[in-house]
């Protein structure tokens, strides 16, 4: 996979039925990559990913169930952030991390096709809101840390930083044909740490009470 | 429709051949936004907008080309910018009207359908990508005229400060379920504003030279 993702079987664990897990995912996604979600089939994935069609209704039970999983697996594949000792550092990392993985064509077009099929099912959305959430709970300690280093106002909304910073990225993939490059990346981190520095991500209620 | 497009008749000339786009643009979008576009059918809306099956497929051809219509459509229909004075007002006066829009239950769900579809589709997609750059065409005077005023570096990029509005909204919609409301909004053009005042849109072609 990409660069937000571990490659696909090099940290599994044996065992037959993580082989046909492993197996039928990376099918999974290379369909989504190649054709996007509306053309999954589980009799077709079953047969790329060499693994019997049973097998597959059985484990999964549907499309739905399997893009669910997929999404799992993503979020148990993600890399853990890295510590540069200052938030614009931080964000610059998870920025350029973003960045590259959507930038990937396989991983950027798989990206686009979960999103796209979460529009169209609730549990696929679901599965696709856990994702962003264990991402978005990964990175929000360096905004944590940026607190306590005064960086920025105790009252920082920690993982609405992170989410500014992923934002305008996923924006450029999904709405316009510009290119996701680095200077992309890197303005998306400065706006974010400008913005939380400027004390604008303090939560609203810390700024009544 | 909801907040950044006119209700749909009240401004349209007359006409049969007019009258025949409004109905069915008007059954594409109730269609996109209850059933998402994987759905679509161009022989259904004809029957919902009360119109012949011929006359549908000869005016638009594909469920691609109707819907590259309604996202030109949309864009004809879509409001003209306000103008407040400060950088500040009027940026939130654009992430108001965005998140009025995106959080109104059908064009929240067509929005959502479009941008799905332009994931499966080159053409939707080009449809989708104009239909972006009219609207940011449309506010990035306000950017300029800030330039004008010395509140923002001569060398900002006005289009991407109207991107960075826009973008923690159509990012919450996407990948969260948390609420689109007026805070998010203020919000996003506060970070804006903020961002843009501190130099992080200048062009960095101006930075280098």
């Amino acid at each position: 996979m990409g660069a937000e993702v571990a490659e696909p079987g090099t940290v599994r664990p044996g065992g037959r039925t993580a082989r046909v897990r492993t197996a039928v995912l990376q099918a999974a996604g290379d369909t989504l990559a190649e054709r996007g979600f509306a053309h999954l089939d589980l009799a077709d994935i079953a047969r790329r990913a060499e693994v019997g069609k049973t097998t597959v209704y059985r484990r999964w039970g549907t499309v739905t169930g399997l893009v669910a999983d997929l999404l799992t697996d993503m979020a148990e594949q993600s890399l853990p952030r890295t510590e540069s000792g200052s938030l614009l550092g931080d964000l610059k990392a998870n920025a350029r991390l973003v960045r590259r993985t959507l930038a990937d064509p396989r991983q950027g077009a798989l990206f686009k096709a979960v999103i796209a099929a979460a529009t169209c099912e609730a549990k696929t959305a679901e599965a696709l809101h856990r994702f962003y959430e264990i991402r978005v709970k990964e990175w929000a300690p360096c905004v944590q840390q940026a607190i306590d280093r005064g960086e920025v106002p105790k009252e920082t909304d920690t993982h609405e930083v992170i989410r500014a910073v992923s934002a305008p990225l996923y924006y450029r993939l999904l709405t316009s044909r510009d290119p996701l490059d680095e200077a992309a990346a890197d303005r998306a981190a400065e706006a974010a740490a400008t913005a939380a520095r400027a004390g604008v991500y303090v939560r609203s209620e810390a700024g009544l009470g």
